[in-house]
């Protein structure tokens, strides 16, 4: 099972927990604006933390745009999760865009 | 291969190509700046889109909502690449936070 | 009149217009999403050139940066008039927080 | 003197203060990637209560916007504040491009 895979079971089970057991679980109670306003927040530290790797590409930088990524997709999970969708429907929609069973590489084979 | 892992492989493919064959040979021409403006767009029809299906959740909306979070961890992953990181080191992030190995699992089996 | 009430009254003017006849009358017509992309995509742009200026302090990026304000109060502005609301409103909220007749230079005072 | 130019005049004086003495103080201390958080936070907030209002356009709704707006617009201040920049040159860009001095408006008299 893949890291996201797991995640999705996870986000899945929080649902079900009492709001003050997981920060997940809080998530999900305080509503999707709640959310959206995590998405934002871990989006804007990403251009943040990219622009300082832009200007001193350090290891530490590095590790925190890393870091800040995995924010940011983590809370996009929770997004999707409290919406009734997963990780798996975003991938799929990338498979078929740029998988080697898609539509861009086909073109390529094409070419 | 996974999706992520394939995809990794393209825009690494992508570097050596020249601007005006691809569309990420072309972010990456454009720069850092470029591409961040891309993932704040992208972050802001996230946003957008999930709003919509919380007022009226069809699947047309639903189905905006993978888009848009596609477009976004797309772009992530260009980004990424552009720095000389990749979705790998994300997942590894996400492993360590919330896999099985992981220290979140670790502390709900000790529990 | 100041420069803010004379883009209020063009921002009204504007709601009569084609929507080929203007920038402003084409945002109207394409709706709310398109206007929100527009303020997020401002609200990136400020982040970037604030970076910029950050790790060099020039007068050109000084100048960029502040055009890039002058985009996110305008299309904010337009949001506003969208929704038949405006800039003074705004204003009115910065005056009771932060005004000589406000809230915060009272306590002042008083202190 | 405008609500503007009063808090340009606030913003400039909390540059002496401590740090601990003001939110203002404590924002400049934290420095410039702390004030783009805010920057980013507040962004996102205008879009996520903006859409709240297209949904149900009451006048709590309507409220909460134009305060979110205004977090937006003082945020943006405090940024400019902190880089030396000041709320009249984003004026001026926008006298501009949009005052009846400026360009927009001299093609609209000529035409």
């Amino acid at each position: 099972m893949t890291v996201l895979e797991e995640l999705t079971q996870i986000l899945e089970q929080r649902k079900n927990d009492d709001p003050e057991s997981s920060y997940v679980a809080s998530l999900y109670a305080d509503g999707l604006n709640k959310i959206l306003e995590k998405v934002g927040e871990e989006a804007t530290e990403v251009l943040i933390a990219a622009k300082d790797v832009g200007t001193e590409s350090s290891d530490a930088a590095k590790q925190h745009l890393t870091d800040e990524v995995a924010d940011l997709w983590f809370h996009s999970m929770v997004l999707l999760a409290h919406l009734d969708l997963n990780a798996q429907q975003v991938l799929d929609v990338l498979q078929v865009r740029f998988g080697t069973s898609g539509l861009v590489e086909k073109a390529n084979r094409d070419a």
